[in-house]
């Protein structure tokens, strides 16, 4: 697969994984299911199918020292630093741009730095499938077969088959679906035409840019008024005058809803957004009592504890709780009912309003 | 009320009120009810009934430094101080031996230094009343009217009635009953004959010494030994030597279970052993969701949380639970449903037994 770039986009911030994420600790920074963080679970779990320099980072410029540390094999300037952050449209298209300025070829798949894959395998798979579709034109979206009618996720509607690609079947998508309410997504899930939207896409980088282009074109026109800088001296300088330029617009909003010629592969890979403290425990190991622990093993005394999650580097004991989020930071400590944990974000905002900044 | 002393026992430990309560901190060392110690607040609820020259405090090597400093107005030379812990008996012998021989007319209460008393001025005039009885030479004993049938006391059996004195009623004791089980103590409540040993007892030195002498033959001439010693420079090297010599034993046990001529006192002074940490919760004030809380106010989130108590110096955020209490402390936490609370001191026992000694 000639001029196959994977670019994660590691920038987000996300507030229902607090108290452990932070601003200056973000999600995809922390070791929440494995032993190292989400973000080198994502480096790693790309290879053998793309090589360290055919591996691209976007974040942000508090968090690229840390992943530089993390992933030392990625060549430095495969991180592409943003000044602040915009939101995901303006990540993405400064990463297409900077990567279509060193290889007009590129095909590119944008993929996430703060998700669970559980088959790996079968991820680099349907990465090789869609960079076969991306060369005739489409761009492609990975749809995440759905498990459940799932009310926090947008959905992209299956059309009619493609093609076959890799062992992998391709639906023409008849477009994407804001978060729909209960009663439309179990409609979904019973209709068969419908896969989560993964947040992963490929697509060459001139097709990419030729969205932004017609769909985005005030970030298009100061996306193409740095091009030219790129891995010149001028490039911070112009970087910080162009950013000033972009709109905060989500990618999605920018030019996926909009976008013609989608293609989509419906695909179960054992994907999980970790996108609370309910959704980890999902993809944790756990006890024979339905227990997940992060900590050190010989520091707990668990009595008649179920379907409990513990988070904690001290010693913790537990005595005859269930279904409990149970997550200690140095400096906080949070007990939850395991079907509040989407409360939490209230609560990170509670701590805005309250000016508590010294715990975001 | 001449000659009269009051004697905090306070060299106790206890493991039930762990993590808070350890080895080098235990439970009257701590802020557990109000902002200041439990022994700090058993010392200050005696005035004006007892001058400070008049409060005599035995605890341990490990203690007394601490409880100098908090009760500074007490001499110094009124800590009593074991060398090391032999229980109750010996404790109460000990104290009694020294304050007989710089008074042989004293009468001595003999008090608890971590129990919580709600009726503080009704607590100093049983005291008072106690006193007269002890003249007219009985041992008398605290009986606190049970609530309900606690299998976790011991229960004294009330006789005839004696006399009144000071306003409260003084019966004969017909003695000590160990820990009923549940159906003894619920037919102990509804005779209305039996009350709880507070383990608070009123005597003169003389007939204390006395019981000593004649059921602990062995304790006695020990400390007969050491008697003459006392306010002397001889006298810390005498006491090592004769505590070695002396038996472990509770001082129910050791002369309170066979003593002659007892009396008891039964009294409603919102008297809490502060025996677990559902104990606690009991005298704690509690917010209108039936919340204790212990720690800063400003930082604490509390949704929808229900008859929980909470002891945490950091941000402590609670979602959606109800009868917990979570404990925090620098290196250990609990979070323990509250009718399970008498566990917490089978965790005590495996943190020993796994050798855990840093965490006792």
């Amino acid at each position: 697969m000639q001029h196959y770039y994977a670019m994660i986009m590691a920038g987000g911030g996300g507030t229902r994984l607090w108290p452990m994420s932070r601003q200056d600790m973000p999600k995809q920074l922390l070791p929440l299911v494995d032993d190292v963080s989400m973000f080198k679970t994502s480096v790693d779990r790309l290879a053998p199918l793309f090589t360290p320099d055919r591996v691209y980072v976007v974040t942000g410029r508090k968090y690229v020292h840390e992943m530089r540390a993390q992933a030392p094999e990625i060549p430095p300037q495969n991180f592409i630093v943003e000044p602040y952050g915009k939101d995901s449209g303006p990540a993405a298209a400064f990463g297409l741009t900077v990567i279509h300025r060193r290889d007009p070829e590129a095909t590119v798949a944008v993929l996430t730095a703060d998700h669970h894959i559980q088959d790996k395998e079968k991820f680099r798979d349907v990465l090789a499938a869609a960079y076969d579709v991306a060369q005739q034109g489409y761009i492609v979206t990975l749809g995440i077969s759905p498990s459940y009618p799932a009310t926090g996720f947008g959905y992209i509607r299956q059309g009619e088959e493609l093609c076959q690609s890799n062992g992998f079947t391709v639906y023409a998508s008849r477009g994407f679906t804001e978060k729909p309410n209960l009663v439309t997504a179990t409609a979904f899930l019973a209709s068969g035409d419908y896969s989560w939207n993964s947040g992963m896409f490929i697509w060459t980088a001139q097709q990419a840019l030729a969205e932004f282009a017609r769909q985005q074109p005030e970030m298009y026109a100061a996306l193409m008024e740095l091009q030219p800088a790129v891995d010149t001296p001028e490039f911070d300088d112009r970087l910080e005058t162009v950013w000033e330029k972009i709109p905060r617009i989500s990618l999605d909003y920018a030019v996926m809803e909009g976008a013609g010629k989608m293609a989509v592969i419906p695909v179960d890979i054992g994907w999980n957004d970790v996108g609370s403290w309910a959704s980890l425990y999902e993809v944790l190991k756990l006890d024979r009592f339905g227990n997940g622990f992060k900590g050190r093993q010989s520091e707990r005394v668990v009595l008649d504890t179920r379907n409990t999650l513990v988070y904690s580097d001290k010693l913790t004991v537990t005595i005859g709780v269930e279904d409990l989020i149970i997550i200690e930071t140095p400096d906080a400590l949070l007990i939850c009912r395991k079907d509040r944990a989407q409360d939490v974000k209230d609560v990170v905002n509670h701590l805005l309003t309250t000016k508590n900044y010294k715990y975001l």
